[in-house]
């Protein structure tokens, strides 16, 4: 048997997506739900549990819920995160609170946190039920520390790059590696697996935060699909303005510590002069060759995994081609 | 060996819950978690799921996260309610969203909702655990879609009372009976137990929520600890006013709709209007007839509970005092 494309992968979970579409009363609760489950995103976190599933164990039946599961917490927070960053677009289309209002959005949130486990239940068994909770609630309370962590930073200006890292690794990291981790663990892998293929998500996963930060300072506005310096503006802590104070002459940085900390100035004007030190300081070649080493720790972890080359090769290929698109 | 005190359940349970307080890090994301489950509520649900698992099972101790994990759970509901509602307090006390803010409060009640799971998994055996969740669940999607449909309810004018009763057994009863469901299931008793146990929480939730309707109207501001009459002023779609409407003569009727559905008067003029014709038209005792017959139902299935008298007192006296408390 050839080993299944990620396109396949693709079409059975929206498949299994479909057959369990949120169309039940009352809709002003369910309606926001299937909303923002259609905006379509990639679907990374899905397809990242039924590939690992499928390196060790070709019957995806059972991962098909538990990478629901994942696709329904990851909107949830993604819904959540929205009202707290009071964003007027997700994926280019109105957020759900614009759309419906907020006390829907708060609403429409909690209850895909509870379907999230309802449907990771389906996914488990007497022997690993336990287990594949537990894993989903290391990510879950992770995803919840990191948020905190990130508008805890949006009122410090004593940020540091080990912080800000933990920070990435708990917001964006935990959850790819739990995708994984519960792939592998439904697949009944040995834990040798369970502990590479979880730490190739990890370093995959803040290697596409890494990413995301230079995207939306260095990135083409029509691909990225967010107004570029976005993170400028709102004074966002991100890696690039973390290393540029940490390696700025005492002139750049006290320019950069007016332009973030200082009295308010023009938008385009604060994005800009911030750019220039940027580049003076080479900040994007250092981002860089840091999300490339989180890129190479992951790939060392993928070549411990014990699996056939082939379909080693739907991860290399996936990974490459989130974190080269677009640059 | 005696049989226990309510204040011995209390007692453990807060000993329980005080070795697994939230006073972890990040401190902006845990302490207002600490702040709601130490604002003194009744701990009404813990107890019950306690007392529950005592009827057939003397051995309490993988009861106690599964009691914590519905307080949990329970405050959750609150502390995104009281958002939702824009409640300035919660038992007496500043909400969550007003000592810290609103995101605070989204996000904080975001990661007990994933604690509540965290300790239900303590309870769990491998036999019991999808059960136990599935009981869970089952409430906690129900307590989501009643609250829908008290934000759908405030919106419409042609609320009937089933609709009504519906909505406070999702929104208030679930809870209560999932509660007393899961404490029989941990205790390993019969499934006529549980089913009688169940439906004895289920009913007692139903008059407990009618009793709330009547003293928001009519109980005494001094120990209700909210505002009387605070039903009436917001037009909410109470057991009394749609009782009212269903009996008024053509002018009380007409007046009504005015009072509720037309251009808004000062406050408390519209209180004691809508009173009047309450009192007019008997509305307290109807609506005290009406939970007297929830609570008859509920003893009824108490009845049917296999275990000894003297623990089923324990239950007697605590809907007792649930239920004529403040009148």
């Amino acid at each position: 048997m050839s080993v299944q494309t990620l396109r396949q992968f693709q079409e059975q979970y929206q498949e299994y997506a479909k057959l369990n579409v949120f169309n039940q009363k009352p809709k002003g609760l369910y309606e926001p739900v299937d909303y923002i489950l259609n905006l379509g995103g990639k679907q990374l976190r899905p397809i990242l549990l039924l590939i690992s599933h499928y390196l060790f164990n070709d019957n995806l039946e059972k991962a098909f819920p538990a990478a629901y599961s994942i696709e329904i917490f990851h909107n949830f927070t993604l819904l959540h995160d929205d009202i707290m960053d009071n964003a007027p677009l997700r994926r280019g289309k109105p957020t759900v609170h614009e759309v419906y209002n907020t006390n829907t959005a708060i609403l429409s949130g909690d209850v895909m946190l509870i379907y999230a486990y309802q449907f990771l239940v389906k996914a488990g068994t007497s022997e690993n039920l336990a287990q594949l909770i537990e894993f989903f609630n290391e990510a879950a309370i992770k995803v919840c520390e990191g948020q905190q962590y990130d508008m805890d930073f949006e009122q410090r200006n004593d940020v540091t790059i080990p912080e800000y890292l933990l920070m990435i690794e708990y917001k964006t990291a935990a959850l790819l590696e739990s995708a994984m981790k519960i792939g592998a663990v439904i697949a009944e892998t040995s834990p040798e697996n369970t502990y590479h293929i979880s730490a190739f998500a990890r370093n995959i996963g803040i290697a596409f935060q890494l990413q995301d930060d230079i995207l939306d300072t260095f990135g083409d506005p029509k691909k990225f699909g967010k107004k570029v310096g976005g993170d400028i503006a709102q004074n966002k802590k991100t890696f690039l303005i973390l290393k540029a104070l940490e390696i700025a002459d005492s002139v750049q940085r006290e320019l950069l510590h007016s332009l973030y900390f200082g009295t308010a100035i023009d938008e385009k004007v604060k994005i800009a002069a911030v750019i220039d030190i940027f580049n003076e300081l080479n900040i994007k070649r250092i981002a860089e060759e840091r999300k490339k080493t989180y890129q190479n720790i992951a790939f060392e972890h993928l070549a411990q995994v014990k699996t056939t080359k082939e379909k080693k090769r739907l991860l290399t290929n996936l990974a490459e081609s989130l974190l080269v698109r677009q640059k």
